[in-house]
């Protein structure tokens, strides 16, 4: 599992073997199955994670059932829940696997010991917090003003492979419409696309 | 100008008045009347800012002429287009003032400086950026989940104060509900208020 860590990271950071034999010795493995959780509401996200294989996603479940979904993170992302992980407050949400799936882990306080110790590893992580500010940022802006057409066609563009493995009501759930608005909307783009013979 | 920085400064980081000194050096100050842009869309975002009195919003224009609130920085906040900044790249955002408007501002190349010199200004900015990401994430929560009634609730109960300062219009462009949504929303909570005898 470790292999395909070394494989992804590479071009990202420049670690010697020692820093990835480092790395590699401060880490956990674990397999989920479909449906299981990784990380329950009201848990202390104590791991900062990496796939390695499937998909998660993590949601926030209102009283009155409807779960919403914040991400996805399919193989070669990282999967954490940044605030509780930070303040180690309770989580406000729930990590799933939605296939099958491995990921390596590290606790919070062997992740601290290698951004000390491994320059690389903390300039990955800084560069990676800013990225997640960006990306929160423009997912703000569609939020406030795109067309639930706008977001749709943003989100297949955007994640074409996780769009081709999720549910739609997922896909909804994650841009906020409800799961009729985007029905219709699939249904009169996939029209559009008959008549102009692009299907 | 830079006395209200130091006061607002001191409750965050422990810094010395040698270190004040340099901050204050490399800084500079703007007036801006109201209307007045400091950003404007295609800009590189080139400063940091702190704003000592007034009040900005960084919007993004449509090309149908709407606008969509991103963010309101009152006195003693910080504003910045993070990824214009980071990556001085044009930033898609333009950053005006409602209020006449007093700010400090250092240059990303000023910035960076106080940054190798002052680790507490590092650490600061760390922090302000973890916070940033944690609100953005929330803010993404509200959004996708929220009903209309419960993200006006929200803004009130944690802007009271921004709330009294801008007009409904740039509420309502901030939470992505309609001008019309909004006004129903608070009327009938207005009127829930009146006959619950709380106003």
């Amino acid at each position: 599992m470790f292999e395909k860590f070394e494989a992804h990271i590479a071009a990202y950071a420049d670690l010697t073997q020692d820093e990835l034999k480092y790395m590699r010795s401060l880490s956990a493995t674990r397999k989920l199955r479909r449906r299981q959780l990784l990380l329950q509401e009201g848990e202390v996200c104590r791991c900062k994670t990496f796939v390695t294989k499937g998909l998660l996603r993590t949601y926030y479940a209102r009283e009155d059932g409807t779960e919403h979904v914040m991400r996805f993170a399919a193989e070669n992302s990282w999967m954490v829940d940044h605030e509780s992980y930070n303040n180690q407050t309770p989580s406000r949400y729930n990590i799933e696997a939605l296939e099958d799936t491995e990921v390596i882990l590290w606790t919070r306080e062997n992740f601290d010991r290698l951004l000390i110790a491994i320059p690389a590893v903390r300039e990955l992580s800084e560069r990676l917090k800013s990225n997640s500010l960006d990306a929160s940022q423009d997912r703000i802006r569609m939020n406030i003003s795109y067309t639930a057409e706008e977001k749709y066609q943003a989100f297949v563009t955007s994640f074409p492979d996780i769009f081709r493995r999720v549910p739609l009501h997922m896909v909804a759930s994650y841009l906020g419409v409800s799961r009729e608005t985007l029905s219709r909307v699939r249904h009169a783009q996939l029209k559009r696309q008959r008549e102009n013979g692009v299907v």
